[in-house]
C-alpha cells in the first residue's frame, strides 16, 4: 500500500481522498493557509464542513505548517487546490518533492505564458525546481466529478490526462475503485481545454432557463429545452474545433472531458445559476452581485481565452466560435443575452473540415 | 409562396406547420385515420388538443379521406407521422405524389430490410411507386425538436438530412425561420442512427435518477449527476462508433442529432420517466405497466438494433457497445439495472481507433 499526500483540503481535494483511502492507502491531507478551519474540524471530529461529511479515519489531516511532516516518505503527491491555489501549492511542494514522484491534480485549466496557451499540468511542471522537473510528469483529472458525489461514492468515470503513460497507469492503479474509474489519456490539451471551457459553455446552456422564466414560463417538459440542447451541441462543436487548433484530439470534446463534464456542470452548481440570472435579463454586474461572492470560473476562463485570441496565442479567430464570442461579450462586457443561433453550425455542420 | 402538404396531424406534424405557415406558405394538414379527433378540433376551433394550442388560421386541416383534395397542386409534402404510421403515409401518398416532389419528414429511425440496416428516408423511397421514386429524395429532420416548443416558437436548430443537396437546400429555404433553423447535411446515416438510438440511450441516462431515489436520495446538486454524465458521454462514444460502422459520419453523433437530441430527450418526456422507473428497481414489466400505454420508442429500437447485431446486418459485435448491450438486457429481457461502468471507455478512450 502507498502513502499519498493531498495538498489542499477543499471539497475536491478532500473528496479525492475517499476513493484513495478506500483502496487501503494512507492518505495525508495538508490544508492551504485558507483551509485552517477545515483542517481543525477534520482533526477534532473528522467532519469536513464543506462536504458535510465525516471522512474515514485513515485520512490524516495536517495544517499548512505541518507540510514537511506530512510529506515524509510519500509515494505520490496530489494537488487538491483550485487554480487560484496552484501557485501556493507549487511553492509549498517545490522544496520537498523528490525526483520522479508521481504528481496528479484535480486542478485544471489553461494559462497563457510566453505568448502560448499552456495547460495546467505543463504550467505546474514549469514551476517545479529544475532538479526534479524533468523526471516529474504532472497529470490532471477531468470529466464528470462533482466533489460531494465522489465523497459519497457515487459512481463516475473520469480521465487522467498526462504526457507520460507509465506514470498515468501507476496513478490510475492507486486511485481506481469500483465507483471511481480513471481512464488514462495522453491528450492533455483535449482534456484541459474542455475542463476549462466547460464552465463558460455551461453558463450559456443555462441562458434559456432564465429566458423562459423571464417570459413568464414555468419549469416543465415544454420550456426552452430545444434551445438549451442546441446550445450544448454548438458548445461541443466549438470545443472540438478549439481542441484541434491547440493540437489536441477533438474526440476528448465528444467524451468525458467535454460532453461528460459539460453535462454535469450544467446540471448543478454555480455556473448554471449565474447563466440563468443572465438569461433572466439581469446585467452582468447585477448577476455577479446576486452570486454573493461565489467563485465564477466562467469569468476567469472567458477573459483568458479572449485575450489568447487577441494576442494570437490561439491561432484562430474568435468569430469562428460564435457562442464563445457571445458568452464573452455577455460575461465580460455586459452585453445583453441574445443567442447567436443564426451563426451556429455553419457552413459545414461538423466544423471538422474547417 | 409555396403550398405544403403535411401528412399526419399528431404533435410533431402539426408543430412543423407553425414555422412553415409563419414563412407565409399555405400549409394543409391531413390527419391519419387515427387523427380524426384532432382534425375535427382543428376544423371547428383551430385548437390542437394534444399541443393545447390554437394553430394559425393559415393552416388548413383535412380528414384522411380528403387527402386528394388537400394534395392538389402542392409544392412539397412532409410526413408528420410517427414511425408506426409510415406505412400508412407511404400508401396514402403513393398514388398522388408527382415526380420530383420535395419530400421531407419528422419521422425518423432505422429498419432492417433484406439483411441490411436501412434509414427511414431510404425505406420511404423504396415504398414509393417506381414511376416517381427515382426523382424523389426523402429528407428527415433530426436534432432537438420537442414539438410543444416548436409550436410555441421556442428557438432551435435541427438538421435536415437527405441524399440530394439541391432538394435539401430548397426545403430548408421553405421552412427556415429565425426560431427554427434547419442545417442541411447529406449524412443520412449519422442523423438517423442518432435519432433512433437517442431514445434507448436517454433511458439509460435516466437510470441514476431512479437509483438515487431508490437509495433514499432527494433531488439536488449532490445526487448521481456524475454517473448520469458518464453514461451520456459513453452514449455519445457508442453512437459515434455505430455511425461509423454503418457508413455515416461520427461527427453527427457529436452534434445536433447526437448530443443535441440526446440532451433534449433526457430533459423531458416519456423515455426519461421510463428509465427512472427502471433505476428505481421496478421490473421491466412493472415499469411498462406504470407508463400506462405510452409509446416507448426505446423498446422498439433496442429490439431492432439487437436483432441487427445478431443477424450481422450490423457488421460489429454488441459487446463493443457495453451500454447498449445492458440497455437491451434491461428493457427487453428484464435484467436488473447494473450500469457496466467497468466496461466503459476502453481500451482507447475515444473508440475512434477501434
Amino acid at each position: 500500500m502507498a502513502t499519498i499526500l493531498i495538498v489542499g483540503a477543499g471539497m475536491m481535494g478532500s473528496a479525492l481522498a475517499v476513493p484513495i483511502a478506500d483502496r487501503g492507502h494512507t492518505v495525508r491531507i495538508v490544508g492551504s493557509p485558507l483551509d485552517r478551519d477545515i483542517i481543525s474540524s477534520l482533526k477534532s471530529q473528522r467532519l469536513h464542513p464543506k462536504l458535510r461529511l465525516e471522512l474515514p479515519s485513515s485520512i490524516e489531516p495536517f495544517f499548512d505548517d505541518e507540510l514537511e511532516r506530512a510529506a515524509h516518505d510519500v509515494d505520490a503527491i496530489a494537488f487538491g487546490v483550485s487554480s487560484a491555489g496552484i501557485t501556493w501549492a507549487c511553492g509549498a511542494v517545490g522544496p520537498i518533492i523528490r525526483p520522479a514522484t508521481p504528481l496528479f491534480m484535480i486542478t485544471k485549466g489553461l494559462v497563457v505564458e510566453g505568448g502560448n496557451v499552456v495547460t495546467l499540468p505543463d504550467a505546474v511542471k514549469a514551476r517545479l525546481p529544475a532538479s526534479v522537473a524533468s523526471s516529474i510528469h504532472p497529470a490532471a483529472i477531468a470529466g464528470p466529478c462533482i466533489a460531494g458525489e465522489i465523497a459519497r461514492k457515487v459512481p463516475t468515470c473520469v480521465v487522467l490526462a498526462g504526457r507520460d503513460r507509465p506514470s498515468l497507469e501507476r496513478i490510475a492503479q492507486w486511485i481506481e475503485t469500483p465507483y471511481y474509474r480513471p481512464l488514462v489519456t495522453t491528450d492533455v490539451v483535449g482534456a484541459e481545454v474542455c475542463a476549462a471551457l466547460k464552465n463558460a459553455y455551461a453558463m450559456g446552456i443555462a441562458f434559456p432557463a432564465g429566458m423562459h422564466e423571464r417570459g413568464g414560463g414555468t419549469a416543465g417538459s415544454v420550456a426552452m429545452h430545444n434551445l438549451e440542447s442546441a446550445i450544448m451541441a454548438q458548445a461541443v462543436l466549438e470545443m472540438r474545433r478549439l481542441v484541434r487548433v491547440l493540437g489536441g484530439k477533438p474526440e476528448s470534446a465528444s467524451g468525458l472531458p467535454g460532453v461528460g463534464d459539460l453535462d454535469v456542470t450544467t446540471n448543478g452548481g454555480r455556473t448554471g445559476r449565474f447563466g440563468r440570472l443572465l438569461g433572466l435579463g439581469l446585467s452582468r454586474n447585477e448577476a455577479i452581485e446576486k452570486m454573493e461572492g461565489a467563485t465564477l470560473e466562467c469569468l476567469e476562463i472567458l477573459a483568458i481565452v479572449r485575450d489568447a485570441f487577441a494576442s494570437r496565442a490561439i491561432d484562430d479567430v474568435l468569430t469562428n466560435y460564435p457562442l464563445l464570442d457571445h458568452l464573452a461579450a455577455v460575461a465580460l462586457d455586459g452585453a445583453p443575452v441574445d443567442v447567436p443561433m443564426s451563426r451556429f453550425f455553419g457552413p459545414e455542420l461538423t466544423g471538422d473540415s474547417a
